[in-house]
Parts: C-alpha cells; sequence; structure tokens
C-alpha cells in the first residue's frame, strides 16, 4: 500500500535502514552533549545548506514540529503588527497563533482553493507570513511571488511556511528572512522534528525585542537556539535520532540530485494533474494551473469520494482525505521524493480506469 | 559497553524490537488524526497511569522534552509569583526560567549535594516548584518532604521535576498537582518527548490566567493540550514513534513489575553506595544518606576522576561526568530500569578492584 496521505506519508525508502546503522552506532542513546553529537548536528545542518541553498547569512536550527515554530517565530519576530496571507486551514491558524500571543494582525484573505499574485501589506508589519503551499486545498504561490514579498518590504521581515513542499522549491534565501518545514513531509521521516532557517536580521530583531523586555521564550528563544547552535549543539536534549534520521536521507537526497528530484516531483505532478484534467468524473480543486501545487495535488471528487478512496485502496493506494470542510468532497495526493514516478504511473492508472 | 551516563543513558533492552515492530506496523507514517494514534495515545497514557498510579483527577499530556515543561509550567500555572527549591544546576535553571518569563521568583538555597528537609515558602506563591532528583549532584528529596509541600501549602499548585527519578518513586498524586519527566533517563529511551502529568487544578489555574489575558501560550498551553488529550491526541504533529515506544517500554515495566524495578533499584544503589564508602580512593559525594539518590549516583573521585573514568571504560563501564564545576572531581552513575542487577555487580567489583 503506498501512503499518499499529505504528511505524514510514505517513510523514504532508507529510513529504516538509517534506523538499524543509529542503533549499530547508538545514537539514540548518544548525549547530545558530546562530540558525536555535535557532529550529527553540523552534518545535518551542511547537508541542508547544500541541499537547499541555504548562503551563509542564514542558521538552521530545530524545534519540535513546525507548529512551534508557528509560536516561536510569532513570539521573536514580531512586537506588535504581524501580516498574513491567509487561503486555507494552515496558513490561517499561523495567522491565530499571532492572535493568541497578543498581537495585532492584518492579513490578506482569498478563498480556498485560490493563490495570491500580489498582495497590499499593512504599512507598519514587522513580519510577513505566508505559507508556500495550502496543505489543505493543494495551493501553491509562485517563487517570484514569494520573492518579491521581500523585495517589495525591506522593512518588514519575511517568513516562508515551506511545511508541504520543500526541498521541492528553489527559494532564493538572499530574498527570504526566515523559513521552517517539518520533516515527516517532503523528506519521508517520522514525525517529531521542526526545522527552522533564519538569518541574522532575524536574530537581531529578536535581541532588539529581549533588550526592550518583550517576552520572546527561554530555551527556544532564536538567541538561545543561536548561541548553542554556533556550537552545533541544542538547548535542550533534542530529538537526537530524527536528526541523525534527517542527516542521512539529506545525503541520500544529495546522492539522487535536487534537480532529479525536481524533475521527478514535477514529472509526477503533470501525469496526476493530467490525468485529473481528462477524467470524466474528477477535477482538479485548484482551477488556475498556475496556483497549483506540484507537492500536494488535490482532486475534487464530490459525491463519488468514499466510492473512490476505496477503490484505489484496493488498487494499493491509499489517498489523504479532503481537509476539514472538504472531508466528503476531495481527495489529497502527495508527491514526495518517497514516491516514486511508477507509483505515480500506478495512480494515475488505476484514476484512468474508475469511472 | 555498559552506558552509565545519566540521560540519555542506556537504551532499555527491548527498544530497537519495539522499534522493528513499528515499522512493520507502519507506524512512523501514521496520521496523528487517525483511529491508530489515538490507540497509541491512549495505550501510552493509561500504561502510565498504570505503572505510576496516576488518578482520575490528573490527566497526561505530551511535549518535545522535559526543558519544555519548565517553560510551559510557569507560563501556564503563574501569573506573577512562583517559589523554587534550588540545590543544583537542574533546580537553579527551572528557577531561571521562571525569571526568563518575567515572574517574581523567591527561592530556597542549599548547597550542592544538600537536599531539603523543610522549607519555609514565601506566602502567596502560586507555584512551588521542586526537583526531586538533582541529576548534577545525586541528591534526592524524601517523599515524605515532598508530598509536605502540598499538605502545607494547599494555595499553591506544587510541581515535581522528576527527571531523572520516574518510574522509581512512588508519589502520591493526590498530594501533588502535577510532575514531569522526559523518556531518555529511567524509561531508557530515545530523546525527543516530555512527559506531562497535571491535574484539574492546573487546568483550572491556566484558564483563569487565559480569562485574565495574561498569555499563556498556543498550542501546548495546558487548555490547548487537555482539549486534544480528551480525544488522545495532540495539539501538533507529535513524536508518535516516541510515544509508541513510550507505550511499549511501559507495558514491558508492568510484566516485570514495579515493585520488583524499584527493589532491583534499590539493590543496585545499596551495592553502588556500599563500594562507595568502603572504597580507599573513593566515597559518595552526597553525605547525608537520607538525601542520596537510588537513581543517579555520584561518586567523589577527586584527582583520580580521569584515571579511573579510563579504567572503567577498559572494564566495559561508561561512567558519567560530573557536571558543571564538578567535571573533573565526580563520577556519575545512572540507576536506571535499563540497567540490570548484574551490570552493577560488575561495575562495583571493578570499583573494588581500583586502588
Amino acid at each position: 500500500m503506498t501512503q499518499y496521505t499529505p504528511g505524514p506519508s510514505e517513510l523514504y525508502f532508507t529510513v529504516q535502514d538509517h534506523v538499524k546503522s543509529a542503533f549499530r552506532n547508538r545514537i539514540p542513546s548518544l548525549s547530545h552533549r558530546s562530540k558525536g553529537f555535535e557532529s550529527i548536528f553540523q552534518q545535518t545542518t551542511s547537508g541542508l545548506r547544500q541541499l537547499l541553498g541555504i548562503p551563509e547569512s542564514h542558521f538552521v536550527v530545530f524545534t519540535g514540529s513546525a507548529t512551534e515554530v508557528w509560536e516561536r517565530s510569532i513570539q521573536n519576530l514580531v512586537m506588535e503588527k504581524s501580516f498574513h496571507l491567509v487561503n486555507g486551514a494552515f496558513s490561517s491558524r499561523y495567522d491565530e497563533v499571532a492572535r493568541q500571543l497578543g498581537k495585532t494582525v492584518d492579513q490578506a484573505r482569498l478563498p480556498p482553493g485560490e493563490g495570491f499574485e500580489n498582495v497590499r501589506v499593512t504599512p507598519g508589519s514587522e513580519l510577513i507570513a505566508v505559507t508556500h503551499n495550502e496543505t489543505s486545498t493543494g495551493v501553491s504561490l509562485s517563487l517570484p511571488f514569494i520573492h518579491s514579498l521581500g523585495e517589495a518590504h525591506s522593512d518588514s521581515l519575511v517568513i516562508v511556511d515551506a511545511v508541504s513542499s520543500l526541498p521541492y522549491p528553489a527559494f532564493d534565501y538572499d530574498k527570504l528572512d526566515s523559513v521552517f518545514f517539518s520533516v515527516q513531509k517532503g523528506f519521508g521521516l517520522p514525525a517529531g522534528l521542526g526545522v527552522w532557517i533564519v538569518n541574522n536580521r532575524c536574530l537581531t530583531k529578536s535581541r532588539e525585542m529581549l533588550s526592550k523586555g518583550v517576552p520572546i521564550g527561554t530555551y527556544h528563544s532564536l538567541p538561545s537556539l543561536h548561541q548553542y547552535a554556533l556550537k552545533h549543539q541544542t538547548p535542550e536534549t533534542p530529538n537526537v535520532l530524527g536528526i541523525y534520521l534527517l542527516g542521512e536521507v539529506v545525503k541520500d537526497f544529495l546522492r539522487r540530485g535536487i534537480d532529479t528530484i525536481r524533475k521527478e516531483t514535477e514529472y509526477k505532478a503533470a501525469i496526476l494533474y493530467q490525468c485529473l484534467e481528462s477524467h470524466k468524473a474528477l477535477k482538479p480543486f485548484v482551477q488556475n494551473k498556475s496556483h497549483r501545487s506540484k507537492t500536494v495535488i488535490v482532486a475534487e471528487t464530490g459525491a463519488r469520494t468514499a466510492e473512490l478512496a476505496a477503490y484505489l485502496s484496493k488498487k494499493g493506494h491509499q489517498a489523504g482525505e479532503g481537509y476539514g470542510e472538504f472531508k466528503q468532497q476531495h481527495l489529497r495526493f502527495a508527491n514526495f521524493p518517497a514516491h516514486s514516478k511508477e507509483q505515480f504511473e500506478s495512480l494515475t492508472d488505476a484514476l484512468m480506469a474508475f469511472d
């Protein structure tokens, strides 16, 4: 059974072997203050730099989840005002976190299934929060648009939630202050680890807040995370096994080549969208082709949703349910590096035979 | 090589097999919103209830680490004033977290190596924070003393950091409002999961703070954690594999019997302390026998620390280094359920042969 749920999703095929070597090398009981751990931290972060093209101006730290980054980023980067681009359940939840933390929140809002092409940001917004890929609806924003946010608003920090898209998007990190994701989606790993990429402008901002007495948290404040990262360590005892496994899968991705991974992602997305477009009973939920996500593909399945899910399941394909209000009307298909071309060909064959 | 570092420490001997069954049952890619996950959450928490004797008045939630509980507990249980019993590096850090969060902190302080027998708590303290077992120095506080804190201060909440002692102590949870630990110590598991036990008084307090507009955090506030726990879920995508493994090791502990585990812990502690007391070159760091920890045993090794560590390592025993200022003068020995009687007998034989 291939699992197409958009996270936790199919594990990358090498993970179980990496777990075996981790136990062989006693990594699950390694002290997080040992040289051995520092070397794992260093390998994982430098592997990520190489894979994603993260420049020296940015550093990489670890949290328990991407949900934690929603909270920590608002806490560390927003004194008063943040601005959110909201077009689905997950971008909306990020906005909600800022409100819960007592910030003044402005937003640009679009209906589910639609993507932003331009936006009027409220002047004085300290942080612009944008969700690259709405996991709930399969809408992805273009990289030129995402990059333009940083270029057009140099007084604001720009943070990108790339939870269900990385490692696919080739971000220009020079134009973005922060990007984050969690490992159980595109990296095909067991859940329990968030990765937060931040530049020095973010660090400066959080230090400025600290000096003004604004609460920025304790062990996972940016200054604390950064101080330990300089030593290739974490403030708390972290998910050591998770950090090790991420490093190993990143090495696998580097061997395969990020260009190959991106081309295969595009090929798999192309055949699935083509199948949905030519299908008699199904269609892509996202109308505008330029907003269709390559990594989370959402099919409008209407009244036949349950029937189709059961049919696919019999053929060995476990589709993801629609999200929230769309539970009875959509099926979602993750298209991550863990999903092979052959699996997608078999999936589209099965879909075409459904009528 | 047996690892006696006080956490991360030796893995419990069943862990690798449980990891294998987890992969066989596709648990690392299980959705945290599935029935399958709810069943794992339910089994793990009810296993913990049975093992530790946690009553219905208390509920169990998960965080990324015990360090996270330091922050969340202050954030959710202290509007203005907390009181800390400080007698070492870890109890001191908990106190520091409260200061960083802008609370008014009072403390009772003892030098490293000493334990509390009575304490004068500042009136009006909303939370009394006590560290059952100082991992840095091997000092443990008696259960009657810990329980008396709750009885004598019914207007305060009492929270116990039991990071390096559980599952050994038989707490009377009716006398304590909250207890927490992390899984990489006494439970012999890979790091990356904190367990937070809280009663309804704690929940009421955090709701009261929320209603007064005091920031209590977002996804990991007590009301949010509790709301999801009622459904056997977590607010964020958690360390699913970690929660599963904890549940399986708890089942193993239940089969072995908590009484057996406690008796073996006492036997192993007794032979190691006896060895240190009768030794010509070594002695227990903690003078007062009633404050000597059963689960983290600290030897004063003085000028011969490095020599002894190297000697033990050759014999297959990896001692933990002394903590902080004691790095060159102490060795620490974790005595967790993962450490067998035979290993402790072999360790004490090796120590006796060192002169």
